[in-house]
């Protein structure tokens, strides 16, 4: 539970978890008696020697921290944390970025400094623009029926093939240079693997149509830094490939002082904010998930430990 | 059909209603043959003296330019283009700028230009926050419906009694005060008459709540310029009681380059432009009107004169 402070998750845990026993990592403890473990960005080797663990919960929706722990054990179930809350906070991020590039947001904040009544002429409305999204886990999903409730037409993708009711669906590689192709804006809402690290890269941009209608193809990611390569970016911003990128995460967290984006005329920057859980509610689904499985019931969101997602 | 280029239309009209005769204002014309105008801003007494006249038609969804015309002639039928796509574009309008307040899109570009990787604490999220709308008609509702979609709850306020799904109504002069109070953002989205003008004034804000979980409230005019009172929306925001306003509407249009709006950092300008109808849309809509009504069927949205909307 390192990265925030732990002492308030442990009243948290044990508020919702009476009659339970809860320590902190930091703490002396007997590895027998651990039965489940929460954590985020966890040191190394954190959960090995705990000879009874029947699960790890991530305090997020995010696993990859949980991945790069060489001492992970095996066979252990992994849960990711998605939360309604979180789901919700990142539609409402989703769903704001992509109107204001319908609505060219930016391009009339620069009218206004200029005391300029100006009106661009033919505004496409949301019908007018598809929006694919990269991911189309839970919160993909989420995103993608609260577009089409504001009028967007709305594509995925996802790496398996899977039906989502009024979303044009591609999956595997093949499908990605369709969906990229049809997608006025392009959302990446997955997860980092292996497979997706630095998935957003020139030869991708490479198939995005002109979106004349909203002054170029708009890239928002709200997954991870790792999937974005993020000179390629800057280039196709450049060279007008890009229209505009709104990005939450980077390579490298805090985004650095001297990162070009910061200053970038067509790039929104916000502190990996587009989803942040709070505690309380995380907490919640934790507690709940422990009391399901110690009834016998099935833990949900099971990473799939094949895919690290 | 002034204020527009006239002769576009005329072709619409013709091609949306073959086998009619399509005339301008401008032109010379029998009078007994004009059955339907079409007018938006309207020279004065435009509409006087055609004896045949059955309805006449705004080519937008305010008729405050019809009622200014003191030759108006009395129990001819006024009809508001309502058509999907103006509904469509307010509502992205509205859910675009109440989400931007949640997210406080304005006070993290702010941090963008300071280049700080900050992150404000306890963002709530669009449950938390109450919107009100003045106004609850085809677009009041119509928005409602897409706020409560992102989670938003909806307040709203007529001037008559009615109830609207899963939205909180107040209505008539008790209720407004009740409707202030409680929103966190309060929306403007009604018609300009002799009992609206000017009621965004400063004994309105008086009752706003304090809405600190979004930096205080926000105000959105979508109506008409007359609805508000300038001074007292500038003073609002000086002195805290308002914590931000987007205006797309003001008491002189284009806005002059010499209002304290324009660059006022708590203040988001458009140019009227929050729901504009593509004039084919309109053609097809006042055509089809016209098909109805010669068919013996009944006009919808019809004003009611009143109360001039």
């Amino acid at each position: 539970m390192s990265g925030w402070d732990p002492e308030p998750w442990r009243t948290r845990f044990q508020n919702a978890l009476p009659g339970w026993k809860v320590v902190l990592h930091t703490e002396t403890f007997d590895p027998a008696e651990i039965t489940y473990a929460a954590a985020w960005k966890q040191p190394e080797g954190a959960f090995a020697g705990l000879p009874n663990l029947k699960a790890i919960f991530s305090l997020g929706a995010g696993v990859d921290h949980l991945f790069k722990d060489k001492r992970l054990p095996a066979g252990i179930p992994i849960v990711r944390v998605v939360d309604p809350d979180l789901t919700t906070r990142m539609s409402e991020y989703i769903v704001m970025h992509c109107l204001m590039a319908l609505r060219r947001v930016r391009t009339y904040d620069g009218f206004q400094k200029q005391r300029s009544w100006t009106d661009l002429r033919d505004q496409p409305q949301a019908s007018d623009i598809q929006v694919g999204l990269l991911g189309m886990g839970v919160l993909g999903q989420d995103a993608a029926g609260k577009l089409k409730a504001m009028g967007f037409r709305v594509a995925g993708w996802s790496r398996r093939e899977k039906a989502v009711d009024g979303v044009t669906m591609h999956h595997g590689a093949s499908g990605l240079e369709a969906l990229v192709a049809s997608s006025d804006i392009l959302v990446a809402v997955m997860p980092l693997t292996p497979d997706t690290a630095g998935i957003l890269n020139a030869s991708l941009f490479a198939h995005l149509p002109k979106a004349e209608a909203i002054g170029g193809p708009v890239l928002i990611n709200v997954g991870r830094g790792g999937l974005q390569n993020e000179a390629d970016i800057l280039a196709a911003l450049d060279s007008g490939k890009l229209g505009s990128a709104v990005l939450d995460v980077f390579q490298v967290e805090p985004l650095p002082a001297d990162s070009a984006f910061w200053l970038h005329p067509k790039v929104t920057v916000t502190p990996h904010n587009s989803a942040i859980s709070s505690p309380p509610a995380i907490a919640a689904y934790v507690a709940g998930q422990i009391q399901v499985a110690e009834q016998g019931g099935a833990l949900t969101n099971v990473v799939d430990p094949s895919h690290s997602y």
